[in-house]
């Protein structure tokens, strides 16, 4: 392998495929990143366990980026790999397996020979017989994960949770859930696709889609995914993410999302938003806020012993039903109104003890439960 | 107490004053800010064992910015009362100790009591008289600090080591030095006083002077420095830090500065930072970089075992004097050439074992040593 190759673009490459490289993972081959060079470009592949980035940097639609002497293939440490990337001395950089499994970077002033590991040891990549496959916008994708993927549960005591469910329905609708046993998020998408296939719904780990979601944070274009048997695809510009998914059946949650309520508020997110965060300072670690709506007003109020107390007083834009008094984890109510992302939001109440039920005015597509906190 | 404040004045006060609450302290009244609420103003004190920061917001010079409605005393927890300002929702902060120990803060919307503590226990500032009082600008001060304080000694083996040395000569002329045993760095500074008094060198806490350069980062005016028995005070703009001095004699190690050299290189300063951080990828944790000087090059060289290695090649500003090489901790040199922040620097060499000087062509009144590392 002889190759040399733009800085920024391999730099670039590293950072995407790193994603995949867990600083945790005691098997030394996956704190690599496999080089292929070969005849249409080069190739970066980095893998954990339950993730796979491929990242390519072809020859076509890259002119003078790239070019590739010879063909060949290493894995090299992935941190030391772009620690010397993101300090190299020079725009352009030459890469060189001279000896067996060591690789050479070079510069005018500078020469790096890197120890390599052998490429025969890294894991392949998964087949990807896809049983659905469908294209969204890629701002639409992101906007999707953080809506939802928040939500997942953090704690491993029931795996499934940790993940997103995915179901299609007949009406070719897309619903992306997660749920911990306090607070649930869905969204729905419409795929335009017919005829509608019949797929088994999936359940796609919140971490790896919370890593994509930083991939797509800037792209404009349109991601390509594929559902599989036990893999999902994402394919957005030349990255490519493999999740693998969790096994299991995803529990029937949403008769969980009350369809009557007795209070209704419309809320300004932004200020609601602060004047939690506010309150917060004051709450211990149960971060439980009290909530109180009467006339045209919120009031959040919290108290930590021996450190003190707090109260503030929000205007409402809108409310119908009765006056509402109850108490929930402020850090919970904080995060869904952030994900929500909207200007206002609609919350609706059916006592002090039925779940909350929480729309954002500019997504009618997504809605959020909070369970409140018995006082 | 009741007194109105703009909360960036306070804000701003209470984050020059909080350099001195340690996180790690068990007194609980250090966790505090005292608040004194006077005729003339608002002072806050913070304070740990051995360091004292004061900031008075004087109602003279600051039309508008604080009204005094009645006095009194009070010692907030520092970090709660930071959090509450850095989010508060109003430019006006009214304060008022409605309740015994109970401080109230408070906007249009919010209304926060803070239980406070009985200010009698707070520490009394130290005596201040002095045996030396003199000014310097503010932007000279920060420069020595940075110059030397980096250099002392992180072992509390030897506390005075952990120490900067300042030593005012016959000529008016005072030292600042910090060592470790590895490196060292002095910095002298012509003070125009006369007649020049007679006084006991004394040893400022190295932390405590970088705390002060970050209270001096964008300070233009003067600094008034008065040295005391067992404290320095340090007063700039409306804040004044009191620092506690080191007890012992500090080592005369100012004869281990070589006054012959047989090889004598100018660098490029911010080309050898560079190079040196480059090739610090690829050693191990003794630090330990090869130097060798030839011709008009110099070469960086450092290895680790099954990651790899690195040859760096940097061209020499000037050169007088026979080859050299040597090795020594990459770290060490990368400090001393940042701290001394002058384009080009002179490196001095007697030999392979022996210290080498290193000199800022920018300020001919600083010195630096390196002790290089047998191989």
């Amino acid at each position: 392998m002889r190759i040399s190759v733009s800085r920024e673009t391999l730099y670039a490459a590293v950072q995407n495929v790193m994603k995949a490289v867990s600083s945790t993972c005691t098997i030394p081959i996956l704190s690599g990143i496999k080089l292929t060079a070969h005849s249409n470009g080069l190739t970066l592949i980095a893998s954990h366990m339950h993730m796979m980035i491929r990242h390519d940097i072809p020859l076509t639609d890259t002119e003078g980026i790239i070019a590739i002497h010879s063909t060949g293939c290493i894995v090299v440490p992935a941190k030391t790999f772009s620690d010397i990337l993101r300090k190299f001395p020079s725009d352009q950089v030459k890469l060189d397996i001279a000896e067996h499994l060591v690789l050479t970077i070079r510069a005018d002033s500078s020469v790096y020979r890197l120890c390599g590991m052998d490429p025969s040891d890294f894991p392949d990549m998964p087949e990807a017989r896809a049983d659905l496959l469908f294209n969204i916008p890629s701002p639409l994708l992101y906007r999707v994960i953080k809506q939802v993927a928040f939500a997942v549960s953090s704690s491993e005591n029931r795996p499934v949770l940790t993940g997103v469910s995915c179901r299609l329905d007949a009406q070719g609708r897309l619903r992306f859930l997660a749920a911990d046993g306090v607070r649930l998020a869905v969204r729905t998408i419409d795929l335009d696709i017919s005829p509608v296939p019949v797929i088994h719904p999936i359940i796609i780990p919140g971490s790896n889609l919370l890593e994509l979601a930083k991939l797509l944070r800037d792209e404009q274009g349109t991601t390509e995914i594929a559902f599989g048997e036990s893999w999902a695809v994402f394919k957005t510009g030349h990255t490519m993410v493999y999740s693998a998914l969790i096994d299991g059946t995803y529990p029937n949650v949403e008769h969980l999302i009350p369809i009557s309520h007795t209070t209704e508020l419309l809320v300004h997110s932004d200020a609601m938003i602060q004047a939690i965060e506010r309150v917060m300072l004051l709450t211990d670690e149960s971060q439980l806020l009290r909530f109180h709506a009467a006339g045209h007003h919120i009031k959040l109020t919290a108290r930590t012993a021996q450190v003190g107390d707090v109260i503030e007083e929000l205007n409402l834009a809108n409310r119908t039903g009765a006056d509402i008094e109850l108490a929930f984890n402020g850090k919970h109510m904080r995060d869904i109104l952030r994900s929500a992302d909207s200007e206002r939001t609609t919350l609706k109440f059916t006592g002090k003890l039925n779940p909350i039920v929480i729309e954002p005015s500019a997504d009618p597509q997504s809605t959020y439960i909070l369970t409140p906190i018995r006082t």
